[in-house]
């Protein structure tokens, strides 16, 4: 099999360390990834395959050579760099949201809409974290009924943040062990023994720019442009693991029996739906495991065509960095291990 | 001002415990309340007005020479002590779910349906700790619209679950400070660290009885018997403070800023809606205060006529105990201090 030159950018940050680890544990068939990251962040190593590999600052020549490069970066970086890594002839897949909504950047889950790559695609925006656990099982039931309307509440992981929320989160945990836990930078609420409905900044319609990404790229992955969808997003004290409660609308009624059947048969997803031995989705379940756990399925007491379920994954593998892996898989033909 | 001679079964409870601390708080009428608990939490002691007041055992004469009773009680001492309390001549208010849908007994959230007590009751169920949070503010919009469709998607703080449980969360978030949480009891998902969609027991339809308590609790008492309700009920790792999000489907729009108003008029709400400074309702924010609070105001995107909000509320405040001593200085013509 061909090798792959693989560069990420961001590597050091929690969704790049975890890109760096998904190759490793796939056997991505690539030699020594490069690895970028802000001046800030450069100069330390990271461990692959045995090896320290050196992280260097990204800079003009960084993407030279490279087929494809993995953006785990912030919008304003992913907008520096993406065009000047496709200038060099790599495929950038992007972490962040800068290219979600340009109609003419195909947002992938693989599972879902992957057939997208074969058109080889120079730049594939990878989608936000908890809309790819919301569309996988979705997408499942697609050949039962079709979708008319989404509702969606989440409880998404405080590493869906980033590291340095990460650490906000341990020590707000430890102070609040014994008295209340301090409030974040900028007085904002803490998320130790909280939950926060407040996840990125709001938008004029009082929504929250990472509920309206779950509306918006919902409807682009599922290529239903109307979709009627609302989503309220929220921060909890959970480390790596994002929730989601979704009430799904259909054209006519599924059973949840039927729904399991197709979750079962439908790549990427796995269903945990047992109340007589406890068996349900949660993010501790998740955490470190490839796929969206699916459960708690049964009928929309409010709606006869609707269906509730509830869903677990892990928001840095396969709501950031695995799902970005199996984008290049299919990109470079690769044979998944996993 | 008559003086009114209350007791309270549960007393060594965390809702029982905070009966007694409301009372004390709002200045109730009552002289020694009548502390009772079962055999086992008997014979310890409780501060009320600087005094240490015994917790005697619940037996046969317990309730003699008692006006008003408050059970913080599981459903099967509710079930055992509630007819024995009224032929002694209590009225009786039930913090348990074991009357709540006896279509014969009140299940009253006083600004919402108090006018039942007019009728005197002698046995009065006090509602679900999220359901009270969640139909304050849909009441408050009656006069705007009529309430259609209600979904909901709780955020449970673990305090909910009762004493042994917080303490078994505070052990599991320390020994998840440095290695996985420990499993509960019976190999249960841990709260720690986690979210667990799992509240009570499983039901044959698929939903939690928890769920079931919002969707049967919400209709009685906003008095509209086939209102279509859905919910997932969801514990996550806070002490104190249920939130929900809560997804309203109206006879037509209802406008935030509308409801907003509608709320600020309403008695027992907080509205706590202002994106612009990071203002919206959080159960830290709620814990040890009386008003439910209300945010995050906005219209459903996925239907013309809904609106979508959050809450957040002190479960053992409004949820329980506060819930309970309203009523009682409802029954009693008492002044409220608070």
């Amino acid at each position: 099999m061909m090798r792959v030159r693989v560069a990420i950018l961001g590597a050091t940050g929690l969704v790049g360390r975890a890109m760096l680890a998904v190759l490793e544990q796939r056997g991505f068939p690539v030699e020594r990834p490069r690895l970028l990251a802000s001046e800030r962040s450069a100069s330390r190593t990271l461990r692959f395959r045995g090896a320290e590999l050196a992280v260097e600052p990204v800079a003009a020549d960084a993407f030279r050579d490279i087929d494809v490069a993995l953006f785990a970066s912030a919008n304003p970086v992913s907008l520096e760099w993406a065009p000047r890594a496709r200038a060099a002839g790599a495929k950038v897949i992007d972490n962040s949201s800068a290219f979600r909504y340009d109609p003419a950047v195909p947002l992938v889950v693989p599972e879902v809409n992957g057939d997208l790559l074969q058109a080889q695609p120079g730049l594939i925006a990878n989608p936000n974290c908890s809309t790819i656990a919301i569309v996988l099982p979705l997408a499942a039931l697609a050949p039962a009924a079709r979708l008319e309307r989404l509702v969606v509440a989440t409880y998404q992981a405080v590493s869906g943040a980033g590291s340095d929320a990460l650490d906000d989160l341990e020590r707000g945990i430890r102070e609040g062990l014994d008295g209340p836990p301090p409030p974040r930078a900028g007085g904002l609420a803490p998320f130790a023994w909280n939950v926060v409905p407040h996840i990125d900044r709001f938008e004029d319609n009082g929504y929250t720019r990472e509920e309206m990404k779950i509306v918006w790229e919902s409807r682009k992955i599922l290529g239903l442009d109307r979709l009627p969808v609302t989503a309220t997003a929220v921060r909890v004290p959970v480390r790596v693991g994002h929730g989601a409660a979704v009430m799904a609308s259909f054209d006519r009624p599924i059973e949840p029996e039927r729904a399991r059947e197709l979750w079962r048969a439908f790549p990427g997803l796995e269903v945990v739906d047992d109340p007589g031995t406890n068996a349900y989705p949660t993010p501790l379940r998740a955490a470190g495991n490839d796929p969206v756990l699916v459960g708690r399925a049964r009928r929309d007491l409010s709606d006869p065509n609707g269906l509730v379920f509830f869903v677990a994954s892990d928001n840095l593998r396969k709501g950031a960095a695995l799902n970005a892996v199996q984008i290049a898989e299919r990109l470079c033909a690769v044979d998944a291990a996993a």
